[in-house]
This record gives C-alpha cells, sequence and structure tokens, in this order.
C-alpha cells in the first residue's frame, strides 16, 4: 500500500475534540486504501506552559539546563500521540504511538536545535504491515547515548518531512491553520492569494524568509530526497499548496510567486574592526560554537583599513548573540558593538526571476517611492531580501504585492 | 560514598517552589557526604489532569487502550525529574534525570500494573561517581520492546525501593505530606500518635491495609533486600518512622502498633455456587486474568450442597469485578451475585499479637458494644481485619484505639 505521512500542529491538536476531527481525516485517508503515519505536535499553548514551568526555575533553561529543558519539552508531543492513538483506538482502529526514542530518530547531541542523523523505520513497518495506523511525536529525538533531544523551531515539520523520506511516502501533507502557502502575510495584504504550487526551491526561500507555514529544514529534507509536500487545512477540505520539484513542461512561471515577511531577525553591527583577512571568521566563529545561526550578512568597504560587518540572528538569539559579541570585542580589535532588534526583512521570491532582470531595480524604485530606507540587501538566484525597519513593513509588503500584481495570476510577468 | 535514595510524592513537588524545597533537601543530604538518588511523582494533581484528557477520549481508556494511557500518564514524572535537575543545577550543583526507559526499568508487559524485572544501575552508578545528582521519574518503566509501562498504585515508592535495593543504599527516605506512619488515621482518631519504629511485617499489614504512606509491594521489595525505609515528612525535620527487620534486643514489643483503615475495597458475593472442588478457582480465575487483585476471600459452610463465596476487589476494579462475574456466573452454576461498594476494611496490626492471645474477642466485644455487625474476618499471624458498613467506620476506628491504649506507649500489652 502507499504512505501518506500527515503532520498536524499544535493548533490542529489542542483539545479533545480537535484531536477527533484530526482522527477523523487520519481514518478517511487510510479508508482511501493508504498506509497512514501522523506526526503531531504538542496540544495548543502545551509547549508554552512547559516552557513557563522551566523559566520560573531558571531564567535562561535552555543555556543552563539544555539537556533537562528537551527532557521537560519532549513531553508535550508524547501527551498528544497517546490522545490521538487512544482516539483512532476507540473509532476501532489499530493504532500505535512512538516517542522519538521508541522510532529511534537518532540525531545528534545538540540540545534545542538537534539535527536528524538517522531514522530507523524498522518497527514503524511492522506496526504498518500489521495494520496499525502509526503515531509519532513530533520535534523530538535521541541521541546515541539514549539522551532525549528537540529539534527546534518547526521540528515537528522536520520529523514528518524526514519520516515520508525514509518511508519513502508517496506525499508528506502538512496541516496547518492556513489554506496553503500565500503570495503573501493575508493578515498584512489584503489581497493575498493561495498558491497552488510552488517549487522546493522557492518553498525554502519563503520559509528560510519567515513564511510560518513550513520550515526550511523540512523543505530541505524533502527537497533532497525528491518527496512531494503538500501544505493544507485542517479546519477545511481545500487542496491546499502542493511542493514539488520544478516542472519544466510548465507555462512561463510568474516573475513572483511571493512576498515573506518576517519581524524575527534582529541586526548587530561591529563597527572599526580591522580589514584583514580572518576577521569575519573570528566574528562569527564564537556566535556558530553558540549554535545561533547567522542569516544576513553584510560587510562595508574598507575605510582607514578598519571596515564595518553587520549580520543578522533570530530576535530570540539578539540577547545572548550581544554579550557573545561584547565579550570577544577586545579581542578582535573592535571599536564599538551595535545592535537593533526593531528591524524587519522582506524578500520577494520566485524562480521566473532566474530569467527575467529589473525585479531588483523595481522593489529599490517602490521602496525609495515610500521613502523607506533600505538598511540591508541580500540576493540569491530566486530571491531579493531587504531589512528595513520594522514599523515600514506593512506598507512595504503592500506596495510590492501591488507592484508586481501578485492578487491576480500570471499578469506579472 | 554511601548512598541514599528519596522519593518525594505529587504533593511535595506540587509546585516549583515545593521542588526548589525538595532541591535544598536533597542538597543538604549531599552535603552531608552521601550520594544521592532522587525518586518522584507528577506534580499535584498532574495525573489526574492526564487522567481525565484520557477520558475524555474514551470512558474506560486502562481496558481499551492500556498501552496508550502508560505513555500518557508517564509524562506526568517526566516533567518533574526535569524540572527537579534544572532547580539543582541552578543552585550550583551537577545533576542528571532519567526516566524509566532511561535507567532502563525493565517490567514485564502488564500496562498499568507492571512488575519490575530488573534495573540497570551502570548510568546511574557513572553519574554518582562523576559526582552528580540522580533524578529518577518514579511509577514508569519499559517493557523487553521498548514499551512504556507504568507500575500502577504506589509505583514511585516502589521505584525508590527497589533501585534503593538495586544500588545498595544505606536507606530509602519516602518523603509525605505527614510526619510518619501513625497508631491510626489521625483525621479520624484525635489521639493517633506518630510511630518511631516498625518492623517490615507490621509494615506490610498496614501497608496492605490501606494505610496511604507506603504501597505494600514497595514495603515487600525492602523486606526481601533487608533495605530499611525511613517515612518522613517533607515539610519539617522530624525523624519520622523507621522500618527495618524485627531487633530481637529489643523490649517486649507492644501489643497493637497500629489501626490500618481503608475505603478502597468493595465486596462481591456469589450466591449458590456447587459446594464442589474447583469452584473457587472458576469464579478467581477470570477475575486474576483479568489483573484485578483480590483481597479478603471468604467461604461459608455449604448447605444444600451449594455455598456463598465472598470477596473484596480495590473499589475502582469494582464495576469490572461485577461485569466479569456476571458473564461467568450461568457457567459455574451461581445463582446470583451480589455486590456492596459502600464497605470499609479495619485492621489490627502488631507484632506483639503473635505472643499474646485475646486480642480478637476484645475487638469483636468492643464492637459489639457498639452495635457494629461485622461482614467479613480475616487474620494473619500480626493482624486481624473486619469488614463493616462503611459508615461506622471512624466510630470503630476511635473505639478500638482506646480500648488498646494506643494514644500512650507501651501501656496496651
Amino acid at each position: 500500500m502507499a504512505l501518506i505521512v500527515q503532520k498536524f500542529g499544535g493548533t490542529s491538536v489542542a483539545s479533545v475534540s480537535h484531536i477527533e476531527k484530526v482522527a477523523k481525516r487520519v481514518i478517511a485517508t487510510r479508508e482511501k486504501g493508504y498506509d497512514v503515519i501522523v506526526v503531531v505536535s504538542a496540544m495548543g499553548k502545551e509547549t508554552d506552559r512547559l516552557d513557563e514551568l522551566a523559566r520560573e526555575v531558571t531564567p535562561n533553561p535552555g543555556q543552563k539546563a539544555a539537556r533537562e529543558l528537551d527532557v521537560l519539552l519532549s513531553t508535550g508531543e508524547q501527551v498528544t500521540i497517546a490522545l490521538l492513538s487512544m482516539t483512532l483506538i476507540k473509532m476501532g482502529w489499530q493504532a500505535r504511538s512512538y516517542t522519538g526514542s521508541q522510532v529511534r530518530i537518532l540525531t545528534d547531541k545538540v540540545h534545542s536545535k538537534a539535527r536528524i542523523i538517522e531514522i530507523d523505520g524498522q518497527n514503524l513497518n511492522q506496526d504498518l504491515a500489521a495494520g496499525r495506523i502509526v503515531v509519532v511525536a513530533g520535534f523530538q529525538g535521541v541521541d546515541e547515548h539514549g539522551n532525549i533531544t528537540t529539534l527546534g523551531r518547526g521540528g515537528s515539520d522536520t520529523t514528518a518531512v524526514a519520516i515520508a523520506a525514509v518511508m519513502k511516502a508517496e506525499e508528506c501533507q502538512i496541516y496547518t491553520d492556513v489554506k496553503g502557502v500565500y503570495t503573501a502575510d493575508p493578515r498584512m495584504v489584503e489581497g493575498a492569494r493561495c498558491l497552488e504550487k510552488l517549487t522546493f526551491e522557492e518553498m525554502l526561500e519563503l520559509a528560510s524568509l519567515g513564511s510560518k507555514v513550513l520550515h526550511s529544514r523540512a523543505v530541505e529534507f524533502a527537497s533532497r530526497y525528491q518527496l512531494p509536500i503538500r501544505v493544507l487545512s485542517s479546519f477545511n477540505e481545500s487542496p491546499g499548496t502542493l511542493i514539488t520539484s520544478e516542472d519544466d513542461t510548465e507555462m512561463e512561471k510568474p516573475l513572483i510567486s511571493g512576498i515573506a515577511t518576517t519581524r524575527d531577525e534582529a541586526k548587530l553591527t561591529v563597527l572599526g574592526v580591522p580589514d584583514i583577512p580572518g576577521v569575519a571568521s573570528s566574528i562569527l566563529g564564537p556566535i556558530s560554537t553558540a549554535n545561533i545561526e547567522v542569516d544576513m550578512i553584510v560587510q562595508n568597504v574598507a575605510a582607514d583599513n578598519t571596515t564595518d560587518f553587520t549580520f543578522t540572528v533570530h530576535r530570540d538569539d539578539y540577547d545572548q548573540t550581544l554579550e557573545i559579541l561584547t565579550k570577544v570585542s577586545e579581542s578582535i580589535g573592535a571599536r564599538e558593538i551595535r545592535g537593533d532588534n526593531k528591524i524587519a526583512k522582506l524578500s520577494l521570491v520566485g524562480v521566473g526571476m532566474r530569467s527575467h532582470a529589473g525585479v531588483a531595480s523595481r522593489m529599490f524604485a517602490v521602496l525609495a517611492a515610500e521613502s523607506i530606507n533600505i538598511q540591508m540587501i541580500s540576493t540569491s538566484e530566486i530571491k531579493i531580501s531587504v531589512v528595513i525597519a520594522e514599523r515600514y513593513l506593512e506598507l512595504a509588503a503592500r506596495a510590492l504585492h501591488s507592484e508586481f500584481d501578485l492578487n491576480s495570476v500570471n499578469q506579472n510577468g
């Protein structure tokens, strides 16, 4: 039987009655003749509740007791897998739950940001062969010594896609509280439209640029294994957005597929560092050692043999990064450290961009017309990102959505 | 270094501030030069909360989805071990948490009532040797296939004592919300007094007779390994009650050490069964198969070649037992099944009873003087139990406590 992996996030399993709806959807897929593996997150605000308990103990549990924080947080998904399996059993189906450790989702040892190394699909295969629906806890794994690890932000998506890849699923369905992937955040841009189809590359850019529907690590995994992902709503029957490899037979793609926006980042600048080889790595080395991901990096042209070095990190990592930079600033000979966490990033994404020039200049012209100052620019083959002051984000998004005619299909080429 | 195992129940870890007090007590023991392993239960009402979630899914989760109920309930202790370890770390100590699966507390496969088969102390020993305080989740284990199991009522006590035995601890300390083991329930009998010392045998009778402070399985374990247990309060500094082997050098023991009372049981009677060999086992066989523990058993003398057969089970198992009996009643040729869950059991316990006669007659005389009807009687070398109507329990306990002078020491011989 062909296999479908379905992942349901926290809002989809927020209560026992929500879980019943999830069970019905799983059973409907099973009744169509598919084997089903379900991956679930913690119920609604459960992870927040657990996190608050930890913060009641110590203000920064992730730094001082990262191992124990993972032990704590991983209980959230464990509750959901038990309740969903019970619900499926009550509805007359055979089901069995698995924690990350029970599947054996082997990860590295980096607590709270672990990466999957290997998944043992043997137990799951036996259960599927025995006619069982398999329910797996997202977000969690286990290191080689049996310590519980968690995968960090978007971890349950990654679990679902990784299991789908290992188990050779036909499709990995990510159920969310929105209808699919939009041309822009619908709360921000009125005319935002749900996309039918996207390439892995586009989704990867959108995800890494702050689209909340799917985490970039999950998309990377899917892309590597050429595993189709469908993002769809838990709350209605629309087909959602299918994410696959680029289809060459298709008509010319629109120039821009969507606009991604995020307030999740913060900007740090190291001023007056000597313009000598190795300085970038002596700034970023300690950041990377602390497992903080750096996103955009800009280095200005040197003046007076010194240069300024600016980069962005996740806003949650801002305080820690600032602390690290302050510590190392003397040893790298920096004049000053500056930080700003009131920034936002806005990106245009589209595979069509590859074969068309002029997107950047149109974008900058629109922002200039609105008097929005561009603080940083970063580009790739299929996206252009700018960092601007947070207060201009909605204005910029609406202006660009209109400029590139994203409300209607195929008119923006 | 000598090892002490300390077990803290749900009320002792009901909140983060409670957990801080537990941590201080653990550290105080560590600072006296002991290695410490801490065993903890779920926080306060957490197990009840999880149980209610399961009952929201299905009215009898333990029957239909016993495996999944254990997956759910075991998260309760997992939360506590993480929070306590974090707290110890915050206070400057090294600590590491272990789930039942991580210790490898190997049990049989009987979900919700699993029995411990083997404990691997290797990881714990390594941690102790490295100077760590070890924090273990009570109540839970894992079967040979890696399925999560729970040990049932009093399971955390059993975990603590079993670990103490395997790790050759000097003492297993069970922290509770009372000062120790009392001559009777202090809420029921005003003059009830905390005992300094008890034998394993007495504690075993008291525990199996409903004293809430310590579960009989834990006492059995301790008795088998000659491991001293101390029952003491989390909330003050009194020395509590020490439970050890009988000390022959001691002065003559008092006749009665204490009165145990319980409302936890229910009575079932099978009327008019043929008085032939094998009938008891055909009644109790299906009960035992369902893993229901039977406590007292009474069979009346036969009349007309038929007999009546009465026994008691835990009140929680009453409905299921009644259902089973009703199903098998025809096949065993019974005339009628009757049940009563408004009963209570009261027991006198004391090793002194062994060498003195007349306790039973004094007990029955007191009950008769209060016009309390005795429904069942059961005796052992060191206890006498009676089943009476629940509404007479307090009256009976107070009268007997006074009859045997339990308020004052050594005057009741």
